[in-house]
């Protein structure tokens, strides 16, 4: 199979595993890489040495073309991506923030740069500062998101008709149906997060696994909407959340309300009381945990089933 | 090109226009059923005696299948059900209500009936009570919409594999590509509105048309979560709403900002200070006003060019 993500990325099959916080480190990414994905280590919970230490492992395991995730408004990004370059990585994925920020930086070392936006205004800006892919992520995506709400079904197409770069789409996808109707709206590969978060090799907790597992219709709901949107499984401390918002809670009391450390408490620690769970909508359709190369591997088949499918409808 | 929508309805396109109120009437409604599609008479806005003069001058005008859409929490919706059996409509779209509600008298009268949903569980109940077929409506849906806030993208896969009856996809379908989605996504068929609510044949306001034109992405909000979510074109009152929201308004408060009659100032009237404007988040894909028949060849042809594009992409 070839679009022009797998050319970009030299990679078999269009699919990149989002780099999520607590979630994805060496085992996942590397798992993913081999499988034929492009597997990505989350760096927005990793100090510099750590991820240093996650790139070496993952190098390690496998030959296969990897990358990082940065997210761009961390007081260390700098050194995140100096980290990211130095140890040899050549496909850096830059989030929340501006995609221009370490750019000269990342082209100068010979990177492919894609940028994750939420909206069609922040695709055009990725291609504009010159980054080489974006990444379309619609409201139904875990953890953080636009203030838009574009979902993926509207997101896509505007952005394929907009951009002359490669697009990725994000948000939903979890089965093969889904990754095709992905590229029927005009992407060219595609994002799985919450999916890949239920994988055997990622780091997540047990108890965030079982959670999207477990998920239904309606499991997930956007909250923080005045500071930061992030989509949270419906557990108390997002309910509580969704709470102080219904009843007009302000910023300061948002953020007070959210303090610190609670992705790390829920996804990785398993507070189910006090955590955040960050998970999309599609984890309703996520019904088992797996290694990540059968992930790849259903994916495909029944992305495949679904092309013959539509073809068959056609004629 | 055959569906188990197609041979349901007995039409040449697995393509619906919804039955929207103030602006599908009869014009609509058989333009579209003329080129091939079903078009469906919106009773929502209209009285029984309105009603049957729709059916009878759509009637007059094609001899096509054809279809009203009763929203089932008016008042007076039985009268709406009598007068659209009584005219010989066999066609029945429900909405807004429980879809067991008057199936009886509708089946009695030999009517093929479907009903729309917002979520999974609610399709169930569909499938559940005898319709012969279901509507699962996203997130990005113009109007009103479910407490879920489950997009199409999430939506229509979990619906495809839980119910046996066909299931049409709606919210945020205004091109060939995102009609192609959703049939990969599990649907035999789509529900379109916003981008009939443009057609030439529509009775919207000028006003309403040239909104839903010049809508970009971010265009439209979902609000009155509280009482009855609604999706809006972010005309000033759709702001006062959100803003009401935000500092926490209550029902009662929400409510009494509603009023009466804005669907009616707004999408019929062209009231853009104070009335309702209907929109999916598509409108962003809509880019001029042309007859009912062009928007459903052109949705064909992109369709079927997506799924070449598609074909040539997996080999």
């Amino acid at each position: 199979m070839t679009t022009r993500i797998t050319e970009l990325f030299q990679i078999r099959y269009p699919v990149i595993q989002a780099g999520m916080v607590w979630v994805s480190g060496w085992r996942l990414a590397a798992a993913v890489s081999k499988a034929g994905g492009l597997g990505l280590i989350g760096a927005g919970s990793m100090k510099p040495d750590l991820l240093r230490e996650h790139i070496r492992k993952a190098r390690a395991a496998t030959s296969a073309p990897l990358g990082v995730n940065i997210p761009l408004l961390r007081g260390d990004s700098e050194d995140l991506v100096r980290a990211t370059v130095e140890e040899g990585i050549r496909i850096v994925f830059t989030s929340a923030g501006h995609p221009g920020k370490y750019l000269p930086l990342l082209k100068d070392a010979g990177c492919i740069v894609a940028h994750v936006v939420p909206s069609l205004k922040h695709a055009k800006k990725v291609e504009q500062v010159g980054c080489d892919a974006v990444v379309a992520e619609g409201f139904e995506a875990g953890g953080h998101n636009g203030f838009e709400e574009t979902t993926t079904f509207c997101l896509l197409p505007q952005v394929a008709d907009a951009v002359s770069i490669p697009v990725i789409a994000a948000g939903g996808i979890a089965d093969g149906r889904q990754m095709a109707a992905a590229l029927a709206l005009g992407a060219d590969g595609v994002q799985i997060g919450t999916l890949f978060a239920a994988a055997e090799e990622s780091s997540a907790h047990e108890v965030f696994k079982q959670q999207i597992v477990e998920a239904g219709d309606g499991a997930t709901v956007l909250t923080m909407k005045k500071i930061a949107p992030v989509r949270l499984i419906r557990t108390p401390f997002a309910l509580r959340s969704v709470e102080a918002e219904a009843r007009g809670a302000d910023p300061g009391e948002l953020r007070e309300l959210l303090g610190s450390k609670r992705e790390m408490r829920g996804m990785f620690e398993g507070d189910l009381e006090e955590g955040e769970f960050e998970a999309g909508q599609c984890a309703a359709l996520v019904s088992d945990v797996r290694p990540a190369a059968d992930i790849i591997s259903d994916l495909m088949r029944q992305y495949l089933q679904t092309l013959e499918r539509m073809a068959d409808g056609a004629s």
